[in-house]
């Protein structure tokens, strides 16, 4: 069971063009695509005919006819034209709509109740669309459960022996982390005060001197994590609250449930230096890459485990709290989801 | 769930030789060889010993050997030498042995009650072996559900979109069609009075002059459709009924379950002209194989979608009323077969 | 379900070496190492934190610290460093271990209650480590139930039929069996007096005349099949009971469940002549690998056609009496580990 009436990415905005793409989001087969306006459309990627994939459709317009008896939908949803052209379409056949909105780069999708939908509870990705920063990544398909993905961001530890040998160090595990959940939202801060910057924050910042750096997870449900990542000068006085002094970025994930355990993985990296340097973007693109393919492998590896092992549980120690207090706001939506009737038949997810 | 007590087509006559061909029917694995007199035995596919099917056996003569432990089992199941072939092999020790009829070009096997197998009840294919009339055609095995076939060949409107590129013609879709159930068979009518003919049939028909033209689409259960195509001469005065008065075709189309969702399909093309001409014959039978592969492309994409959405049910519009009436018949016919107690488990099919 | 409290083949000597091999024992997910003083490890292969197969991790020392957070394990299980160091591992976060034997060539894991394991209990396989005897094989995985296997070591007449053309012979069925079961053993045997002795025989005994010729196939439970095969010279008084004065060897069959129906199959050959030709070891292990790859043919069918036809039953015959009893011995100790509550739900497997 999914978070309902929640938006999750969809896909990235140069994903989706005039010829459908098919995406099953939270359990749900989509299809989606642009109209001439270049606004993104999504419908339900089955004909409300005999169910055969729209995606497979033959565009004219906006509109998709189904490719089997060439039912006409528009991008509303609504067939406006029966497969004998003289009939006229009865107002209940259609595609289920769903909501969307465009926004940081990538193109959401409302799952649940589309009368609901509100475009200001969008997650704010704002460093993926801040005047002064640049933005890029790229997509994964994992084969896993996406609170494991939540997990594995949420502590960072893991990159000294996951990422042995890339950017793991042993210093990560040896500051002390600090977590908070407010409302809906978990944070777990870094604080790593008056340090000696590493190599890549030094080259970044441009200037000599201790500095104060940070590591800054953050959990934005229903599912994803902005990483705030930076060094500033020791003397320009970054707080926890206020650190935009320096250099930083964002580590950006959006994990949005593909079924109950396999997760469309978007993620890339947001800063705030060197924003024309689109060979520092792409080269950083393809680091990130390499990093977290080391991430998939133990994902999946573990998902596999997990399947193998049903009378074994998952442990939280210290370190894992930021994913342990995100899993309680996803179970608290998920109960509150739930009609309160105690002798309701349980979900089937 | 099948319908039982029933014909169905189990391969072509070709098909089948003195080497077993091993192919699940209705759920039910058999092997079919023929003997030296070139009768057809079908045979459950497992040796009653240990259950190893029994088509990766010995043949000697008419009898086959299993593999295994060399149990001799005959062309009508019995075993009829032990391991240890002193011992006598008692005369539970049998392998089903199914009803087989071959008829029409096609190997018809009876599933259900071997008692009540009645050659008379074969559908009637009689445009296969009728002289004057040739027959040719082909095999496919499909991912889907045999039902979907039946429904996608009871409306020809889909050749427009689906085949569009191919035989896919709007005209099709603008000609009223008739649907008439009668006891367990299905009609849908599609009569064009006096109408010029398309270049196909006018060369068929050898002669000028507008024609009467007919596309009858007869379902036979449980599972064949039957498509009467033809043009004749205004002047001959064809009707509904008799028809057989210029150049006439049948689309022959025989679904035979495998399983659930898996179907053995058999398809050709039968006609009263140029039935000499075996070029003809051949480049007619690439053609239909090009024009199916259309219709396997969009069966097999339904079927995957029907298993994505199980929340959504297929509509039936007007031109789907051939294949609702079929499916009309076959659940009238799988309801006959089911125990009256009110109570009894529901049927895991 | 399978018999607990038993021990199995794990692997070869041969397989394990300091690297982690992981391997699905009776269901269970099991990784296996040696330690610097050459002992074998086994412990669940999933960390106690997050489940990540531990034979992913990295080795240090005789300990394993796993590749995602690396709490470190050593080789009795025990957590003795957390993933942040200054925090001390609570003796709850462990592993379960595994008893291991290491014995006759094989290395032999203990299923069940780790405070039973008893090594005088492992399986008497003397013929591959007894002085003058020598001793090769290799390992097959099968998709298939491990019962399948023992009945057809059980009962050699099958290779009449499934090694016609390699070494099955009309005669192996004419001879007389006998079958003892005793306590937990089950043998069946084949003692043929005063025969000629077949050329592979004549040639290892290096004598002329008549000898007595025998196969005895020892069921041990609770999974392996031991077959004790030569010749002696008929003067020199061999019997059922005591025959080592001829030429003598043994095949070693020890099928160990993977899971319901797959199995990894560890066999060879042990023999007390020509013991220093190596050459002749290798030939043999290679011819045996290719008889034993029919009978993987036939098993693996034999399964799918068990899944296949539900409805039909396995028979036996009187030459499956092996088989039969030895499956008696495992059911009877299926049943006594089960809780004595008779209203007990029934086991799933």
């Amino acid at each position: 069971m999914f978070v309902r009436n929640q938006w999750y990415v969809a896909s990235w905005d140069h994903e989706i063009d005039r010829t459908p793409l098919a995406r099953t989001i939270c359990g749900e087969p989509v299809m989606l695509y642009r109209k001439f306006d270049r606004t993104v459309v999504a419908l339900q990627d089955a004909c409300p005919h005999r169910l055969l994939p729209l995606s497979m459709g033959i565009k004219e317009g906006d509109n998709v006819r189904c490719r089997y008896h060439g039912l006409l939908i528009d991008s509303e949803g609504r067939a406006i034209e029966m497969p004998v052209r003289s009939e006229r379409p009865h107002k209940s056949i259609c595609a289920k709509a769903y909501p969307i909105v465009e926004r940081h780069r990538f193109v959401w999708i409302w799952i649940g109740d589309a009368s609901l939908a509100d475009p200001d509870r969008v997650p704010d990705f704002w460093p993926c669309s801040h005047p002064g920063w640049t933005f890029d990544g790229d997509y994964f398909h994992l084969h896993c459960d996406y609170r494991l993905v939540i997990d594995n961001l949420m502590d960072l530890s893991h990159e000294t022996y996951t990422h042995q040998g890339s950017i793991g160090q042993r210093e990560i595990l040896e500051s002390p982390i600090e977590t908070r959940a407010e409302n809906d939202s978990v944070t777990v801060s870094r604080w790593m005060a008056g340090v000696d910057a590493p190599p890549f924050w030094r080259n970044a910042l441009g200037q000599e001197g201790d500095v104060d750096r940070w590591q800054i997870c953050h959990f934005l449900p229903p599912s994803s994590v902005l990483i705030d990542v930076g060094v500033a000068p020791v003397a320009a006085g970054a707080t926890l609250e206020k650190h935009d002094q320096g250099v930083r970025g964002f580590v950006i994930d959006a994990m949005t449930p593909e079924n109950d355990t396999s997760t469309h993985y978007f993620w890339g990296m947001a800063r705030n230096f060197d924003v024309l340097d689109v060979g520092f973007t792409a080269r950083f693109k393809a680091q990130q890459a390499s990093v977290f393919r080391e991430d998939v492998a133990v994902l999946e590896a573990q998902q596999r485990s997990i399947a193998r092992n049903p009378n074994l549980k998952l442990k939280a120690f210290g370190i894992d709290s930021g994913g342990v207090r995100a899993r309680h706001v996803i179970e608290r939506m998920i109960r509150a989801q739930q009609p309160s009737a105690a002798n309701e038949a349980p979900d089937p997810h």
